[in-house]
């Protein structure tokens, strides 16, 4: 028995990614581009092993059994892997059979995948990742990224670590529809993030059918594809001038622009809370009352009422205290902080920087605790990774789940 | 002492105005298209006296004196009225000298302000029609309609009963940007509205600044403002053919619209709350599963979180009980129905119609009580009424307010 374990990363655009041309090879509308954040607070994690004594293709995730035909995109991914393996072995007739092995897949996210955190994309950029480990296969990363492009569209920008740009590409085939590092995580390092869970997500549209309701219904859908072009662009020369006022501007008018074609389709979709907009509303005013008048914070929401929220790291600090101030959490779920950015300095006392002199305290009311269910503070960061130790692998050695939900 | 008292009416567009393209003339950058709401719900009453007495212009808004010199817009209604009244007396010396004399004005709303409906609309729109009376100025109400628009620029849309359209016109003058009537309310009788006033209604953005922002910041407003024509023509055969399913998308979407690209905006406005959009979620379900298939009920927002649904009369009983089940009132605030439509049905019982088989109850939850505040069940009616009673003026015999706040 063969067996691989990898972790992928979590990846929020800040140019978004809504709409395909083409929903079986899944082609999107528009490029996009995305910041990776760090496997050290959200990852998903895949093991897959082997063996020619394996007699069917088997799936866990997240602990329960599920039946693999009926995933249709993660069936794509293991036969376009599966093939490449294949033409190697053709090739030279020294490898392991594995393209003819049954192959069991265990995976699990690290965060509850009802938080609405992406988990799609990590989750099959994290299969696709181990199943090139596993098979071995001699090809790029961005090569890869086609691949499981197809399995979920945003996977192919969780392929590589920092700044990424989803390029939609032109051919029918989606041969030119992939993800290049714009710039690794190592460029721009003071970027952090940090995602405000809002609780009480209502159930909203799936993305899949969400996007595809807009391309067919929204009038203002065709101009916000002239607009992209050119927020790429800005958005490629900011990240690699560190630019952090051009960087903020472009994303936050992304989201917003992304909502409003959410907004303007038929019938309409709307992914924001209440909860959502103070925050918004939080983050302009605070950019607002910035002492030398430049930009902060960039706020920037998927498909549900999460924001994330982009700062350097010399501003984050103060960021977080004013969050938590006006949407206090409730004790002992709140933070996941490997920064160790809080400290002591107790929640709710100064929480409006001191240069902040303008700053308008009723701006929004103080939400009631629990709005927010947990700050996740974390930063630019890697791509997927190897794991090499056994202990880590989510399989026994028989290729069995070590844990069942 | 020469005195006149006037009502205005309310309107709400189905086709939305935002954006000026002159800030001074009041000149907007799309046509917009209204239906005008009973008066014997809303309406704002002006009383305007004149005299020789009187040493100096006063206005008492809501019961209160406000200096007349600082409102702008109310000095451009004054102006042009009293040229055009000016010209009348030079013509004719028999005329009273009205022009030359003083005014006192007193205007009054018979809902709160803060309520946000409309007011400057129906305000203005009473000042105007109250002014032409006054002077008894011989032009048609579509020539009084360009000195509203100078006012308040929706008050044009306020001074025509049923269906009006504000062409935003073509000249630099504004001389062609004015309010014809589409169709009178006898048109459409059974065409009601049921207006849900959402409370704790955050103090947005003003409609004045909003949509110069809006103009000056959102890549979407360009592509609206291509689609509106096309909007307006289908509108309009809608109207004429009292086609409510077309009345009714086209509503719809052009609300969703208008308020798309308030958040394409930047910074982005925002005018909907959470029970907005349960309101609007409330309104698809109930026409997604009408037995025929047919919309059966239409919202639109202007800039704030109320709702007003349009129905024909035959459908509105049944959703009355159905927003009144998900946004139970607290007793005694809740209806202004002068039609009695709900008669003895207690609220609440069977608040799906039993035609309507298909319904989702778990669409949205059970907002708590009061989150929409009042719900006021009107009609399409007629424009600008004049009272001969003066028992119905707000000023007594000596010009000044019956009753200060």
């Amino acid at each position: 028995m063969k067996s691989v374990t990898c972790t992928a990363p979590v990846n929020i655009a800040v140019i978004k990614y809504w709409g395909k041309r083409d929903t079986e090879l899944i082609l999107p509308t528009n490029d996009s581009l995305s910041v990776t954040l760090s496997q050290d607070i959200l990852h998903s994690k895949t093991s897959i092993a082997a063996s020619k004594e394996f007699t069917e293709d088997r799936l866990w995730l997240n602990g329960k059994e599920e039946d693999i035909t009926k995933n249709r995109r993660m069936h794509n991914c293991f036969r376009e892997t599966r093939a490449l393996r294949a033409k190697m072995e053709q090739a030279n007739a020294d490898l392991e059979p594995l393209s003819t092995y049954k192959l069991h897949v265990c995976s699990e996210n690290n965060f509850p995948t009802a938080a609405g955190l992406a988990s799609s994309a990590s989750g099959l950029a994290a299969l696709v990742y181990t199943l090139a480990q596993l098979f071995e296969l001699d090809i790029s990363t961005s090569e890869l990224t086609r691949i499981a492009r197809q399995g979920s569209g945003s996977a192919c920008r969780s392929l590589f670590g920092g700044f990424v740009a989803w390029q939609m590409g032109q051919e029918a085939d989606g041969s030119d529809s992939l993800a290049v590092q714009v710039a690794p995580e190592s460029h721009w390092p003071e970027l952090e993030a940090l995602i405000c869970v809002v609780s009480d997500a209502k159930k909203g549209t799936s993305s899949t059918k969400g996007m595809q309701s807009t391309i067919e219904t929204s009038p203002l859908m065709a101009e916000r594809l002239r607009c992209v072009p050119g927020r790429m662009d800005a958005m490629k020369k900011a990240i690699h001038e560190r630019d952090f006022q051009s960087f903020a501007e472009l994303t936050m008018r992304d989201s917003n622009q992304f909502h409003a074609v959410c907004l303007d389709t038929y019938p309409p979709i709307s992914y924001q809370t209440d909860t959502s907009r103070a925050i918004m509303a939080l983050i302009h005013e605070y950019n607002n009352s910035s002492p030398d008048g430049k930009l902060k914070a960039a706020y920037t929401y998927d498909a549900g009422p999460n924001a994330v929220i982009y700062a350097n790291k010399e501003n984050m600090r103060e960021i977080i205290q004013l969050v938590a101030h006006y949407f206090p959490g409730t004790i002992g779920t709140y933070f996941t902080d490997p920064y160790k950015v809080i400290g002591d300095a107790p929640l709710g006392q100064d929480f409006i920087p001191k240069a902040h002199s303008t700053f308008n305290e009723n701006v929004i009311p103080v939400f009631p605790a629990g709005s927010v269910s947990r700050l996740l503070h974390t930063k630019v960061d890697d791509g997927p990774r190897v794991l090499a130790n056994p202990d880590d692998s989510l399989l026994n050695a028989q290729g069995l789940p070590k844990r069942l939900a």
